[in-house]
């Protein structure tokens, strides 16, 4: 038997990182970056005007106030957009927009609210010093430094920073397509209602959002019935995939023609891992694709794809940080030990100020999958350890932003 | 002026929550169900095995150990699937698989390792009590119970269990179309260089990003040059939009004719609201859709699309939690003031094993797109209060799902 950590890692062992490709910006949110990334071009480009007013020589402005104001003739107009070549003379100024290219020969703007404009000239009701409200060419970024590293997770920042340096397409490692199979003559589709001994294939649904939220592309492969041809062309639809996953079906004992095929087109072999929910682990290989065969019980299926199939889309997809972190909660409730088994109760937490709460959701059979709903959490009660009573703490893996952030 | 909250307030309610549409289930996760969700039958929807092994009547068990077998003829075999009408008579074991009917007559399933199978016949090794192995019709779920309210998160768990409900598609409130609108000579795209003067249009590209991890779906309006026909053009490409946002170009003083067109085709309104950074945001509506003109600067974009449209999306979508709560966290550097308006300083803030830390990324001038790179969170530093210092805690709002958890 396999601790869940042996398992995690001998699973992420065999498992390898995607390839790059080049996806369009707005494609690469979430996704890591592939390579370094360097400045094409300084940032901000050129040295420009931080607000609406008037472009001058900082030492034109000397002693100018409200009581005594300077004023200097408007020799021009510089909107955002122009090219800004034109040099502004001593003793001048030039009405410049937020953004526009500051004139060579002046060093300071002064906004427009700090002046009293007129026909063809301003008055200065201030004196401004040799830089203000000026962005200097390369003061965000400077031409060829590293603005990023391999590695880099893409949130909405680092894209408008790429895109500011023209990333119109971005190397990202590829997104991981995830085939997902449901093999058994007691599934129908969820639109059907379910005969007598017939249940939906609710499994597929709740896997692929599961895929969704962990960043990558779910394939229906659909049901397969319980025949060596329905097996086999499921799992020829799914080809092109990065990862099959299963679930039930593919337990030890059972009596079924899949197992039979999977051995035929590659190897699984059954883990028997230490943990409630989850019976045995099946992992693989059919035709060089990676397979993962999670158990029948929904929340079994749930609760394994969140430890052992996430941590395998998250390398594939070259995130550095493949597992959940436990974090300390504090139980409202009891949380029943599974004796010599690692327990992962559903719960639902919540922040509050002065720290983390979590409630169990109510009756922890692996089949309960109403139990699950509301859940955003998975309480940990360490293999061997005695019952969480209320009030005490736990270690707790979130599975999602808790809405209460 | 206006502080945030009175610009929140009055910004949301001038903001309709969307209609409902029946989606595709894997397109309804992550949204709010519109409608209360009943069961159309029960779940498990028959009695069935928990385990694979035998169907029986507990009372033929007793007594039964390792020492001393009792022996049972096998009369039949259910597999998953079968309608399973076929009664079990007493003194008579038949073979189950997990998740097959349990046959009338029989109250209990002794699982397959606690037997020993043999030709006609089985040894059972153990008694059972009636129910033990039995996952009883109806014990999740009943039929006609509300199994989910209105307003509810679907996220997978919710999702798996109206899949098995029947719920090919689900009723959810419609997904956001903002349409992102550019204006400004000074623009070229993203894939090009920019000519003397001249700036990538990185804001787009990040806003629409932003717009993504909103959960709703950004609509690329392009840039306009600044000519009343191609700002006109523009609005015209986002008439089936829910909300336009815009970005720079409308700010109080501006000399643009995007104001003019606005002014035609509706009202705009421009609120100066008390916080650093950010500039005036103007709202309004356009052809009848809400307007949000966000300020030019990327940091100044960035900080009020989460502020101020990020409410509205989660309003329009059906959240009923609009706003990010905020938490405490310990700073490891000092985040200065900005005197009378509230600061919203970028930071990463990361979870420790005793809470939330964070540390601002470097300088907070407005323009300096490279300190949001690595942000995951705002600290706030209240208007008219002092500098926060390190190790002083801040509250702070946490853009993502931090990656060290």
């Amino acid at each position: 038997m396999l601790s869940v950590d042996e398992a995690q890692e001998q699973l992420l062992a065999a498992i390898p990182v995607l390839a790059l490709e080049e996806a369009p910006i707005l494609e690469a949110l979430d996704r890591v970056l592939g390579h370094d990334a360097h400045a094409d071009l300084d940032l901000p480009p050129f040295t420009n005007s931080a607000m609406d007013g008037f472009a001058v020589l900082a030492a034109d402005t000397a002693g100018a106030s409200a009581d005594s104001p300077r004023r200097l003739p408007v020799v021009g107009y510089i909107a955002a957009g122009d090219p800004g070549t034109t040099p502004l003379s001593p003793g001048t100024a030039v009405r410049i927009m937020t953004g526009a290219p500051l004139p060579p020969g002046a060093d300071a703007v002064i906004p427009i609210e700090q002046t009293r404009p007129l026909e063809d000239a301003v008055d200065l009701l201030a004196a401004v010093s040799g830089g203000d409200s000026v962005r200097y060419a390369g003061e965000d970024v400077r031409r060829g430094q590293r603005v990023l590293q391999a590695g880099a997770l893409l949130r909405p920042g680092e894209l408008g920073l790429l895109a500011s340096l023209g990333y119109a397409r971005v190397p990202v490692h590829r997104k991981p397509i995830v085939a997902i199979l449901s093999t058994g003559d007691e599934l129908v589709d969820i639109g059907k209602v379910p005969g007598p001994g017939q249940i939906r294939n609710s499994n597929a649904a709740m896997l692929a959002s599961q895929v969704l939220r962990a960043g990558a592309t779910p394939q229906m492969l659909g049901i397969a019935r319980d025949t060596r041809e329905a097996v086999h062309a499921a799992l020829d639809a799914g080809r092109g995939a990065d990862l099959y996953v299963s679930s039930g079906g593919v337990s030890v004992g059972d009596f079924d023609v899949v197992k039979q095929v999977l051995t035929e087109r590659g190897s699984v072999d059954f883990w028997r891992v230490n943990m409630r929910p989850g019976k045995p682990v099946a992992f693989g290989r059919i035709d060089g694709i990676p397979f993962l065969g999670l158990p029948g019980n929904p929340v079994s299926a749930f609760v394994t794809f969140e430890l052992f199939a996430r941590p395998v889309l998250r390398k594939m997809a070259g995130h550095r940080l493949r597992y959940r972190q436990p974090i300390p909660v504090v139980m409202d409730d009891r949380v029943p030990s599974a004796n010599t088994r690692r327990h992962f109760a559903r719960a639902f937490a919540r922040w509050e100020q002065d720290g983390w709460h979590a409630s169990t959701t109510g009756a922890q059979e692996s089949h309960l999958l109403s139990s699950t709903v509301v859940a955003n959490a998975l309480v940990i009660v360490p293999e061997g350890s005695a019952d969480i009573a209320a009030g005490e703490r736990a270690a707790a893996l979130l599975l999602e932003w808790p809405e209460s952030l």
